[in-house]
This record gives C-alpha cells, structure tokens and sequence, in this order.
C-alpha cells in the first residue's frame, strides 16, 4: 500500500482574498511535494488570536494523528514574539508564541516545546512582515521530510496564554459562563463545557441539574427553559441551548441566526440557574 | 501507472469562516488518506436547500465518474429527517433527504437509494448537530476505500423532492419561466433551459422563436430583443439574454452586475414572446 | 520515491459562492487525476484584471518549478480576445489575452508564447460564459500530462499588456508612485519597489536617502518620518511604512486597516521626499 501523504493543515488571517494562504501553499510544496494540505480555516478574523485558538482547538484532533497544524495569526510578526513548535501526544503544532495554542495546552500537556530559530529550514529570504510564507510554511514542509523538531532550536518550557474565561459556580448554584465564540450561523458558543456540567451533575451536592426541565439559561434578557436534544426539538426561530459538536453550550436558533436575534457579542453573559 | 485518487466533493453552507469544514476533510483523511478532497461549493447561503441543489446539478458532473458527491445543506440536522446514499450511473451522493438531489434525481433515474443508518461506519460519538463531520464525513470516506453502499442501510425508493418551478408556455406561444438563481457575478438564471427552448422550437406549430430576432425577453419591467452568443456582443453594462454555461437562460450585464441593474429576486418572472 | 504530483494553480474571479471554481477543479481531475490543484487566489475582484495581475505576479514564484499557473480574469470571455500559453524559465501559464501577465512578461522575456487554438484539448462542448471550465482547465490538465505546449497553436510574439505605473523620481529628488494594491488587511500596496530605491540609493549624485530618518512619506496629507523594518516598531493603530513581503513599499498601520485610516483607493499618490 502507498504510504499516505502527510497532512499539513493550514489556520491563519490571511484570508482568500489575496495570494498569501497560496504562496504558503507553494512554499510547502516546493519542499515537501506530496503534502496533503487541508484548510483548517484561512479566515479567522484579523488578528483574533483567541478566536484563531478556539477554532484551532476544535478541530485539529479530527485530523490524522502525525498531521502538522501550522497557526498563523500573528500580529506580532517582525518583532521578538517566540516562534514555537509544540508536540503533543498525536499531533505538531507550528505556530506564533501569542497564546494561540491555549486551548491545547490547557487541555493537553505537550511532549515538548521548542522555540524555533534555526533558519536553515527558512526561505532564503525573510520577510519581516510574511513569516507564515517565509518560516512556519517551509518549517512545516521539512517536518514533514522528517526533519527533527529538536534540530529547529532549543526546548523551551514556558509559553504565553490567553487569559481563558472559566465559568464561574456560586454558592447557591447559579453557574455564569460567557460567550467565547459566535459562529458564521449566528450560534453563540459558551464557555460551558458538557464535562464540566457533568462534573457538576456528578458532584455529591449537586444543586445544578442542567439537563433536567427546571432550569433557566439567561442570555441577553431572555430566558430558555430547558437544554435540546437538536435544533430541531425547536420551532423555526425559536431560541434554543444545545450541547455543540464542540461539547461547548450553544445558544442557537433554530433555522435562524441566534446572534442577530440576541444581539449578543464575545463575552456576554451567560447565567444558568434552577427556577 | 499509479492508481488515481479517489475524488470527494463537498457541498455545503458551512463556509469557510469556522473549522466545520475543515473538520471534516481531517475525518475523511483519517479514514482515507488518499482521498483528493474538493470543494465544489461550501459558501451555499446558510441553509438554502434550494441554492445547494442547483449548485450541485450544475457542477457534479464535471467531476471524474465514480466521484462520491457529499451535500450537506441540513437545516433538519438532528431530527429524524433521513440521511441517503444515492447512486447514479456515474456518481455516488450522500445526502439528507430533504431535496437537495432533486435536479440530479429529475434529470436522471438512481440506480439505487439507500437510507444510511449503520452507524457502524459514524464516528464513534455522533453530535446532534454536525452530521457533516460525525456521520457523512466518515461514510463517504469509507466508501472510497470500497465498503459496498449496501452495507450502508436498506434501500427506499422515495424520497424527498423540491418543488422545481417549471417553465410554462401558454397558447399564445408566451414562455413565463422564473429566476432560480443568482450567481456572484449577478447573472440571474432562469428556469429556462436550452433543450427546452430547442424542444419548442422544433414542435411542429411553433410559435416562439426564440432565438430570431423577433422576440423580446421581458424582466422586472425591461426588454432584452434577443439572445446573445457572448457578453462580449453588447456593450459595457448593457443587459443581455444569452444561455449560460449551465445550459440555462441567464440575464447578465457585459461587465457589470445584472441583479443589481435590474433589482431582482430568485423567483420573480421571465416572460418570452413574440413581439 | 514517488514522482511528485504535478502541481496546478488557479488564479481568477469565479469566487467561492457559485460551483464554478469546483466545476474547473472536476475538469482537470478528470484528465490528470494525480494534479495536486492550488488556489493560488480565486476571489480576485470581478473583473479586476489588474488585481488579479498583481496577485498572479507577487505569488506565482513561490510554486514549484514546472507549475501550470492558469489565470482566469476574463471579461472578455466569448470575444475574439486570444487564449495565451506563456512559458517563463519555470512555469507555464495559461490566460486569456487581456494583460493579466504583464507583471510577469515585465520582469522576465517569456521562452515563448502560443495562441491556444487547437479544440482538441478543450471540452467537446465550449460555453461562451465559461471558458475556465471549457478551455483553461482541460487544456491545463493536457498540459500535465505531457502535452508540448507547442501542439496547442502557433507561436505569437506580441501580447497585450497593462499600462504598469511607474514610480517618478523628480530632478528634485522627490520619488511619486501610486498605490497599486491594497490587501484585505486594508495594507496599501505602491508601486516603490525595493529594487528601484536601492537603484536610486545606490547612484552616484543620489538625493533621496530613502531609509534614512530625514525622508518622509506622504499619502492623502498624512506624513511618515521613516521607513520602518516591522509592524512591531509602531504602536499600536499608528501608519508606518514597510517594504512588504512583495517587496514594494507599502502603507501599513500596526494592527490596524490603514487602508480605512487614510480612505485611499487605488491609484492615489504616494511622494516621497527629503525634509
């Protein structure tokens, strides 16, 4: 059988709109020809390095064990900021040291990481304002070949990290979350994981039964009574909460854009609490 | 020579501002590596079944036979909307039923359908609302590696259908046909296609002649007096009737933007006769 | 070692909202089902033959040797406006006449040039609407597979190109270009390459100290005291000037659109001058 080509997947702000997520990908494959390279998302919002971590989060651990993530929001490029490349258990993460790994990191602890500064695998020429193009595309391409992520620099232990919001349990019971992502449909993303409702569930003293009918989930002044099973256990354009495909509660609409209706941004509030 | 590739189109409303659809072509690496993994359209209007539909038909079949065609436009996402394997002579889709194979299933007979249920061939954990990558993904991927469709579930023979607006022709020998779409250039197309008009036009008692130049095309209050073989044939902004590379007739303005000259909506009139 | 899959990239305006772009991906997998098909940029601005220019030139070198670039920017597609295959040292490319190489043509003589004629490689059926899918992709896929660009048509040796501005350095010494391009990151793109200011810099009886703190650079009557070596080296929000990753200075604002700062638009002046 073929070996499979490797996997490359690309998340950055360049967006398609110019010839920069090309000319990465030719970069790539003038040094590694038969790399499989997928866009992991090439719109992330400018310079939304959070939004480029959760996005980079939920996804990347649908991708083959081995694949090299390369992560490229980066409005530090050209000064000092760190260029890291970070193992963990199934994957390589190239990316700028901003606090766009802090998702995975926070989930995972990594292998190793190391900051990269050994320009034999950069393009001859560095730009100071291009360095997905110049430094993290041909990095990624020799990693591929088999190059050694220890021969790209030294070992390093500490990185930056986004402040992650937690979502806070009171005392009576009353669980705030916040909104950390809102999707191009308009769902809203909270920061309320089903682990950690779960462990809440599980918990001896348990005040909080979220999934059960008693409850109340305030967002923007309104109110939704219970957690869907799907979109669909809803009326067209009716608001509802739901446990995404990322395991995060969303608050939703069904056949609609919840954002609109809500009129709700990245960090709003989220209460959840029993009537 | 080296075996070709197996294709996967995907079709679907996901965009490309978030990591769905990137989620998913790491799901079908996983379990296909060597797939050629293709976009045929992934920025459909959010759920527009419609939309998805004539996309679908238009550009499927520019794809190598044995191409596995997966649409995913899926406001039902979650309910108990069904999910389809459908073969054609040359293709093989994945789908929900909810009508998005129906210009393929008008313009030819399936040789089967099959109502995908084993979960055998799912992600372990099935989201309830990202089937795209939970349960499409992986079977489409299993299928290029050679699983029988017919292991997939058991075969129906109905299934859900758009109502697809039809042309009508009056005695008077007056063609009323409607916009179906609206591409990004504003060329408005119309459910009026080339064999259709050819079919009248070589009926014994034809009175619509619809490509001499004794004809007027009437839309949202103007007249076109024929139908062009190139935009180039008109001026700069002018509008023009000329059948597009879909095979339909579509109103389009030589360099600029028909929709926006003419302010007009999917469904509204197309009306040929003779002047 | 496995031959490497020979690389395709497509540069147009067909965007990603219709099944066009997929439509010419299907083509050519078709015909040369092992291509490895980049999107090189396929969201040029309607029409912008320039831009798209622009785009082709500033990216196109970073793939390998021996890619096919295919360029499709094309208003005048179903006009008797030529077919061109240009081959440089490295790379063949495939475009319609219209001046989308100029930028290539203007900085390197072309091996040669043929007039794609010959229908044999075309699809059996031509539209006049969409020559990407008909012509550019099935003659680009021939083309990997081996065919002499020679078969295609005869050779020809006068194209059309572009009215390319050209910076202007006044006997005073004030250099004046024009803003050529601007990125989706609002980054205002001038014509000032570095080469033509080392070239400036480097003459003997040289006025203008372009990097040197007593210059300044003017744009729609703002003032920049210096050329800057990164983003990094201004606050935040503040206009600075930056050779880009292109290597034509450009108007940029630290983390901020400068293109939405200043409210230029292509074609406005940029003046540079001694204090």
């Amino acid at each position: 059988m073929t070996k499979p080509p490797p996997v490359i997947t690309l998340l950055n702000d360049f967006g398609l709109l110019d010839g920069y997520t090309g000319a990465m990908k030719g970069v790539i494959l003038q040094i590694s020809p038969l790399a499989q390279i997928v866009d992991l998302c090439v719109n992330v919002n400018p310079q939304d390095v959070f939004g480029g971590a959760y996005i980079l989060y939920t996804a990347h651990k649908y991708f083959p064990k081995g694949s090299v993530h390369v992560a490229v929001v980066d409005p530090g490029v050209g000064s000092n900021r760190k260029i890291l490349c970070l193992k963990t258990k199934d994957y390589i993460f190239l990316a700028p040291d901003n606090g766009i790994l802090s998702f995975i990191v926070d989930d995972e602890e990594p292998e190793f990481i190391i900051e990269v500064t050994n320009d034999k695998y950069f393009l001859p020429n560095v730009s100071n304002t291009f360095h997905g193009r110049d430094i993290f595309a041909p990095v990624a391409a020799h990693i591929l070949n088999g190059v050694n992520p220890e021969e790209l620099g030294n070992k390093i232990s500490k990185i930056e990290s986004l402040n992650l919001p937690r979502p806070v349990l009171s005392p009576e019971g009353v669980l705030t979350g916040e909104i950390i992502y809102i999707d191009s449909f308009g769902n809203t993303v909270t920061n309320i994981h089903h682990k950690s409702v779960e462990r809440v569930r599980s918990s001896a003293n348990n005040n909080v039964a979220l999934t059960s009918g008693d409850i109340s989930i305030e967002i923007a002044g309104k109110k939704i009574l219970r957690i869907s099973e799907s979109y669909a256990e809803s009326n067209s354009g009716e608001l509802l909460a739901i446990f995404g495909s990322s395991g995060y509660l969303e608050i939703a609409a069904n056949r609609e854009n919840a954002k609109n209706i809500l009129n709700v941004n990245k960090g709003d509030k989220v209460v959840i609490k029993n009537n």
